[in-house]
């Protein structure tokens, strides 16, 4: 997503040419390319793919059917890992605690469905000002409370620095989920203000903004982390640019932070 | 706020009319009309003075001088309350821990000059979205946190909906905080999505939202607190219509909830 102006073929073949190893896909881009064309195609590269994004949206009519078909996709591209945006609030309802045990449910029904096909469900909390529209789940403690009522394997976290860098609990969270093997994802974004409206596309490109990210790469470190570390930046003005400019200026601000 | 648009004489004349007893004033408008101005209005009419808003941004240079005056004119307004809205990280940093450090000090240099004169800092805890530029105090704990090192006559906190709705921890911290005494203050506005550009203005009518309000209502009530209902309404849509209108349509919301 973070150079989504990039067709697949054109994308892998700058991470090719840039030595980024690995990938994290979503399923808009991938389905429009073709599912088993996409495999294929990172696959020839040597590509890995880190993640699916995303599975989830459990509050909404049809997630069953939906987050089956992402683990399928999950399969067919070769990733062990879909990443779970849980959703919000149903519709009309105002009771986000009922909102998040509907979220739990849902991930214990989908678990054995992924385990037995070797894909991970990672829960993803996202920031609490997505907590009515995109994500009941809104911290790493709410996120690992459903986690852990699973084996690591079948279903963990991702670590977003975007959602969860203002969160003093957080390191605490990180250490628990490190040390359980739950981690099954960490992605980077940095944080500036003001926001844009509709507050999706503000993510902003590493060490530009407020967050600390080496401190954050250090607490992942520590917790155990040893997994890929993902660049997830959603910015109008960086899709706005030349997208091999941009990877470009990401490998770089990666590699400083 | 909730009616900017309103002169401060029309403001308070109208609340008379309405049965509204008493009102939260911000420090602009009360400076803009005079101080020993405003008391008299206000006193005249027979309203109280619930807060001052507001103290804090100890983040920033100047916060001394700039909170003492905020409490002499607590004192001058005949209102016991000041709500402080902390500060964001410093220019040019982001060590959001300093931060806090920083804002619990600073509350321990004013708390003594405030008791002196009678006057209550009530730390308002912001929604996690204004952590970077606003107040660096994300969620009731760490409000708490920072009062309890005071006599709870001295230090409290302010329960704000919008800013708390979201998080799971916080209905705790309400029976921890209303047990103590330590609730100064506590403020109604519903959360809409999309959020505007900025993220300041967006706080929508009383029951046109997500937030469940009257469960809050019935956890302040069952935590014991018998103080001041506030309405804090920034919003660029309700401040464009007529004052008296939007009051009108706030005190019958208001009274659904």
């Amino acid at each position: 997503m973070t150079v989504k102006q990039l067709p697949l073929p054109e994308l892998v073949a700058q991470c090719v040419r840039l030595g980024i190893p690995g990938i994290g896909l979503w399923r808009e881009p991938v389905r429009e390319y073709g599912i088993e064309a996409t495999a294929a195609l990172v696959r020839d590269a040597g590509l890995t793919v880190t993640t699916l994004c995303r599975g989830g949206f459990f509050t909404t009519e049809g997630w069953q059917a939906a987050n089956r078909a992402a683990i399928d996709e999950c399969v067919a591209l070769g990733t062990d890992t879909l990443v779970l945006v849980s959703g919000g609030l149903p519709a009309g309802s105002r009771d986000l605690p009922a909102a998040r045990a509907r979220i739990a449910d849902a991930v214990g029904v989908l678990a054995p469905y992924a385990a037995d096909r070797g894909v991970r469900l990672a829960v993803e909390p996202l920031h609490p000002m997505y907590a009515a529209d995109r994500c009941a789940v809104s911290t790493l403690d709410q996120a690992l409370e459903i986690a852990e009522r699973f084996p690591p394997d079948q279903v963990g976290v991702v670590v977003d620095t975007y959602h969860l860098w203002w969160d003093d609990r957080a390191p605490s969270a990180v250490s628990r989920a490190g040390a359980a093997g739950r981690i099954h994802s960490f992605q980077l974004a940095d944080w500036t203000t003001p926001l844009p409206a509709g507050v999706l596309n503000g993510r902003a490109q590493l060490g530009t903004g407020t967050i600390d990210l080496p401190s954050w790469t250090t607490l992942l470190d520590t917790a155990g982390y040893t997994g890929p570390v993902e660049v997830e930046l959603f910015n109008d003005t960086l899709w706005a640019r030349d997208g091999v400019e941009v990877l470009e200026e990401t490998v770089r601000a990666f590699l400083e932070v």
